[in-house]
């Protein structure tokens, strides 16, 4: 049983963001089941998975969005999708993959929901880098390694200033790379000029919390053929390597740090 | 009532390291709840909320960890806890504020616990960044504006590389700045010397996600004003104002733009 809560007032906005997490079903928050249970309509990004999309047993599922770099619904097809369903009176769910602040183009959508007057509350997920470190049982954060991280998508790496390079570049620096699967031999070139060691660990979550979850560790060096194994969804945690990796890391780990000691 | 999923193996680890998200027991996660319903002791953060203490019911509590910048149990005597108490056989939560993974010193207890030889699995949590930009309806990114996000700490700001001050400063930089309430005055002085604009906006999220949520529209030319004015933590967004800021911004920014347009 879910634990008995206040109610929603009966003013609540009709219209919520909802971010669905990783993908496992587990990973909802309660407020995420609840809405998705009250839903009419569920505009869905095409990744969220079916088990998730179950729990509205009631709504109408529309899938909109991206689906990894294949076709995508523009934009403001989306957002008149969202507003004429709230506009019929309809309880409407927008589900986004992870976070909706975390490269979810809250702005877009929200910026259009004011537009037409119509309120909204955004309800947050767990965002894939939360997950793939869970999944590795390792801190994003640690006293004395790194007191920050970055959160970065490899998707428009192309329009990064230099002084971002350099930082990501810096030893001890901790990234979590989103949509960085295409552009890891782009990011391991610039990685390197920028003064990274070719033996700095890049660990690849894929399908981060999905039965199909695989955890590549890797470095710099073989991040491009990493990258290549993979078919699913990946997240790329730079600066980190799994628990124990000593014991994984790939052979070329061993003779690179042969050739850089 | 919660939906069926594939029950966890017998032999999975009996030791949980959870996050409890930003307070509000509604942003728990379904994996959070049930770890906590099946716990025989759960060791949490002493700022945890009740309500949540209160979805364990057959579980002895202990409150460990710090309570904002007051008396705390040293690392040492918490992984005790947690190794002493999954040797009894029990099934124990270790309940931290947020997800483990960010500022929560997973590190050090999941180290005890494998120098202890004991499995654990981590169930990550919703963190203060995206329950605080949730408060805010705004995106931690948005494209065209920053492709990247920052997540630091302030609690040992002094210790920071000056390219990070640099990189925070740059026009259109995003940061969530957790624990920085008391060193506003010095985050200030150091945007300010890095070169940003003090009209840069600063929003203060106190109790995110609690009943007492207050939002507090800034600049780094206010901040320290601002940081004062709180009572509760405080998530510190840079380069994000609220939505439709311009009527909630407090006049010393008209006045800022004005000396600085």
């Amino acid at each position: 049983m879910l634990p008995p809560l206040s109610p929603r007032p009966d003013d609540a906005p009709r219209v919520a963001l909802v971010g669905a997490g990783p993908g496992d079903p587990e990973l909802l928050t309660l407020a995420a089941l609840r809405a998705l249970e009250a839903a009419d309509v569920v505009l869905h990004d095409r990744l969220v998975p079916a088990a998730i999309l179950a729990l509205a047993p009631r709504a109408r599922l529309v899938a909109v969005g991206k689906e990894g770099f294949g076709p995508a619904m523009p934009q403001a097809g989306i957002n008149r999708l969202l507003v004429n369903h709230a506009r019929s009176g309809a309880q409407v769910v927008r589900l986004k993959g992870g976070d909706p602040a975390i490269f979810g183009r809250l702005e877009d959508e929200a910026a259009a929901l004011e537009a037409a007057g119509i309120a909204f509350r955004v309800i947050p997920g767990i965002t894939a880098a939360s997950a793939a470190a869970a999944a590795l049982g390792r801190g994003l954060t640690q006293r004395g390694r790194n007191a920050g991280l970055r959160i970065v998508t490899g998707h428009d790496m192309r329009g990064f200033a230099d002084q971002d390079w350099r930082g990501l570049a810096a030893p001890g620096a901790v990234a979590a790379i989103y949509m960085g699967k295409r552009a890891a031999r782009f990011l391991q070139g610039r990685l390197l000029m920028h003064g990274a060691a070719p033996a700095t660990p890049v660990t690849l979550v894929e399908n981060a919390s999905l039965p199909g979850q695989r955890i590549l560790p890797a470095t710099l060096a073989d991040l491009p053929k990493a990258a290549a194994d993979t078919t699913g969804p990946v997240l790329l945690l730079l600066g980190i390597a799994p628990r124990g990796a000593a014991a994984l890391l790939p052979d070329t780990l061993s003779d690179l740090l042969e050739a850089h000691p």
